[in-house]
């Protein structure tokens, strides 16, 4: 079936009322509900849900009215993904299986979220953000540009569980790597171009381009001094120094700029 | 489609065998096996399957007989859930994307359990108990009613593995909350109102109305000492003299109860 | 529908270019791209996908040619599980719900895949392997024959994300054990029937035999020296002198030969 231009399998189910950009592509056994938007050039994989109803519509199917579910150009949603209505995405996403964004989530241009990965709603993610497999993003989190959450990583919002008293998730600022397996606590910040070891548990804000390992999490150094054990690499942090695959020419801060550490030109 | 009242989505494979309450709605791609019951007014959201067939299918389809799944009237079962035969839920159940539930679960009346958690069979969940994104259930494993088990909360039951000498998981007593990341050993119990601590690990007994913190876990105090860092709440816990949202009134202990901390009401 | 003695569900799509063995049973909505070989008597359940598309087929579809996937005979693909072009699996393997192996992965005879796992590819997975629930294996990790992984073990490959200095992940040698919930660093090798401890974070190598357990992760002992503590067992390692469920007369050593423990028989 084609549509608009967009090409869709016969299996999916297409509300009218979506919109599909040209040259988009919709795999098999794939829902699209009302009000959703995708943009020109986009791959929908199979057995995917767009535009998922919230809560009110369990509540009372009749009256409820979606919110718009807006994806932008050149997406890539691989199968058994579930977006639902209220979601905003800018162009240039891409996804891993089976990965879960519920509403009020905001998500910048050129982000990728991985796996398995589950962003609870209300929560920020900036330009050139990765998440990795399997990250749980709790509501009212703020992620940063450019920054990196390993596989298993987790962002909290509820200090004394359960409550109502926090609803505010960490934040984590510009170009921060969170290793693998660590968590971050309620309304934590993480500083700019900070590194958190692999399975800490941060509990408190970390400064700028510092570096925080353990259970309990406890600041060891500065990122400036993280060595290279098997000595491929001369300077390990800023990443950006040796890491820029995937990144177009000119979105990184330069790599000899003798201020990039501290002032990236972002 | 309809059938007794029920709305199944013309994509959906229900076996004639299949009892569908009035106003269920089945969405579209779900597989609904033999011997299901589902109460009225259920919603089985798109992709999910309902009977899964157990390990006994594989080694002879021919003569496999299907224990029955019956789900109680008010369910929301989420997107690409699968949900084996020989499973009994309570009314009001709710459960969030690709949850697995296997045979041998026993889950009461108003269970809500999150996104990709992973219930391994054989196990009690008492009423109105909340389990939160990616937790995992062994074999075996007893949660009371009123228990929360937050995000990415691990219940094992073998303390060597691989044996065959434990096949008893945790008994998590009523009223306790697992935090996020936390890992309780095979055979263990938490007492009453406990408090595990994110991330701990949890090798022995917890007392009734302790805490627990850390990797192996060790008892810090009492429930009654914690305190709200940002003061917003004057007493912590027992939780539920400050959060009662989704509880219909007289289901929870009364807030002003002087006895409530020591000897719940229900 | 059925198809060179395979059966499959008509609403399911298969390729023409897939090759399905006798006595196949391809589930409902599942899709089934070119260049897939799945071997006689294997069940592929509802929802899943073989031969899944690697990256470069998004970025030109038009010249997109995949490798072969090829599953071996007597197979159990449980549903919504999503295998990649350019994976080779052998005969009896058997996976959970939601299992993502991606390409590059070589996998042994006779191996189990929980639900959720997530191999992220060019990896090898030797023959009899076992690996529970939501195991994440990063590329360029080994794991051998007879190796257990229990639920949420964790398998990294960049020593200071994001890099690309380093893509080799760990080695498991045969027989080794890691518990629930334990990573274990890149390029770390696992000593061949070594045991890490639940949770632990493994940094160095670990020797044959040995026990390891916390974070960071700490030599503590022998194998033999492993206590049962409720008695129920004279000797708790090697595992194989009192867990022999489901591997075939034959493949395991012999318990009663008394250089078991140093130099398996097989």
């Amino acid at each position: 079936m084609t549509r608009n231009g967009a090409s869709v399998h016969p299996t999916s189910v297409v509300s009218p009322d979506a919109e599909l950009g040209r040259s988009v592509t919709v795999g098999p056994f794939c829902v699209v509900h009302a009000r959703v938007v995708v943009g020109d050039g986009s791959f929908v994989d199979s057995h995917t849900i767009l535009g998922a109803p919230t809560a009110g519509f369990y509540d009372d199917p009749a009256t409820y009215v979606p919110e718009p579910c807006r994806i932008g150009a050149g997406a890539v949603v691989r199968s058994h993904t579930v977006i639902y209505a209220g979601v905003e995405i800018g162009e240039r996403f891409e996804c891993g299986h089976r990965v879960t964004i519920r509403e009020g989530t905001r998500i910048g241009e050129a982000v990728r979220v991985g796996t398995n990965s589950d962003l609870q709603g209300n929560s920020t993610i900036g330009r050139y953000a990765r998440l990795h497999s399997n990250v749980f993003v709790a509501q009212g989190s703020t992620v940063e540009e450019f920054v990196w959450l390993l596989p298993n990583v987790f962002l909290a919002n509820d200090p004394h569980p359960p409550s109502d008293t926090c609803t505010i998730g960490p934040t984590i600022r510009r170009f921060a790597v969170i290793s693998a397996g660590a968590s971050v606590f309620p309304a934590v910040e993480i500083g700019e171009g900070a590194l958190v070891g692999a399975m800490a548990l941060v509990r408190h804000d970390v400064p700028a381009h510092s570096v925080v390992v353990g259970v309990p999490g406890k600041v060891v150094g500065s990122t400036a001094d993280v060595v290279c054990h098997d000595g491929r690499l001369d300077r390990v942090y800023p990443w950006w120094t040796h890491y820029r695959r995937g990144y177009p020419e000119g979105v990184l801060p330069l790599v000899d700029e003798p201020t990039a550490e501290s002032e990236p030109t972002q």
